[in-house]
């Protein structure tokens, strides 16, 4: 099988539709994705950004959301705009790394992306977190646990650092060893590339 | 016939394709294209930028090139990384808005994209212009007096506000009345909107 390395944000919107296609897209063209959660923040300060350039740039805010809603509309998504953005997402990515160890990354991905951008749930919230492993059978406390431990802290770290050199400047993004695609409106090509 | 309006700048990358497939596009749906030559100078300044987004952020800009490669190879269009980037284009944007007039902005724009961005061509020069103008069977010295006319020169700022008044952030961009969509990916989907 050919791999294809998903990169996303849990705060980013266009990973939102992005999470929730992948893995019907990958399978039918035989692709296996790999789940690599990271984070913007870091990514977004060397830029000179301390927050979303959504945020930054009121029109371009203005224009995603709309288009958001449009695309959540025609993937028949459940959408509903969060009334914080960005959400705080160290917790989560760190659980969500957990979760690619334990084969539930995607599931618990898919989840957190609709507590967000559907739910308007506080994801930064250890709470909702555990509530949400929960859902998935899984222990909760163990897992928050695991998830803040130095030894996972670190493949955060790292996870990012290799998103940096693999050129990646937003999410979603695939890569295809060093081959980058960006945004969610390059998933179909990504995966095209993957499968050769 | 419903009518979407393109607009456009000659010095933005993603233009180009967009500029190249629209008319068939469109055509294929029984949509009618305004082209709407404008200026991004003026929007980006007021975000704070003095350059291109793809300049001042590195990563962006090594990733816009090599999408756009892979773009043109998929659309079989020419295409060669410009020397210099991006290119003044406040003449071509005059002499495109004269065009709107006179029946041949579609075909003086393409030629225009084409010089820019697949033969290197140094479109801000008015003699560049003049042979593209010639070329086409029209009368460049006349045309390019008219473009410099006071009352084109307004009309050009006229353009620039009204993109700024729709909520326009970059190019390429298409609007069906007040609804927006942002970039070649959106051609598609902004054609269907128009045609109902």
């Amino acid at each position: 099988m050919i791999a294809l390395d998903f990169w996303y944000e849990f705060a980013s919107s266009y990973s939102y539709p992005a999470a929730m296609r992948i893995a019907d897209v990958a399978a039918a063209r035989g692709v296996t994705v790999t789940w690599r959660p990271f984070l913007l923040g870091p990514i977004f300060a060397a830029q000179g950004w301390r927050d979303s350039p959504f945020n930054i740039y009121p029109a371009k805010g203005r224009y995603m959301w709309r288009d958001l809603a449009r695309i959540a509309a025609r993937e028949r998504l459940a959408f509903k705009r969060p009334s914080r953005f960005p959400r705080h997402t160290l917790a989560a990515a760190r659980v969500a790394l957990v979760g690619v160890g334990q084969g539930w990354v995607a599931d618990f991905s898919r989840r957190v992306y609709a507590a967000n951008f559907a739910e308007d749930r506080e994801i930064s919230e250890p709470a909702v977190l555990a509530e949400i492993l929960t859902e998935l059978g899984l222990d909760a406390n163990a897992i928050l646990e695991q998830s803040r431990a130095p030894d996972n802290k670190t493949a955060l770290r790292d996870q990012i650092t290799e998103a940096e050199t693999l050129g990646i400047f937003g999410a979603p993004s695939f890569t295809v060893g060093q081959e980058l695609f960006w945004g969610n409106d390059r998933l179909e090509e990504a995966v095209d590339f993957a499968s050769g």
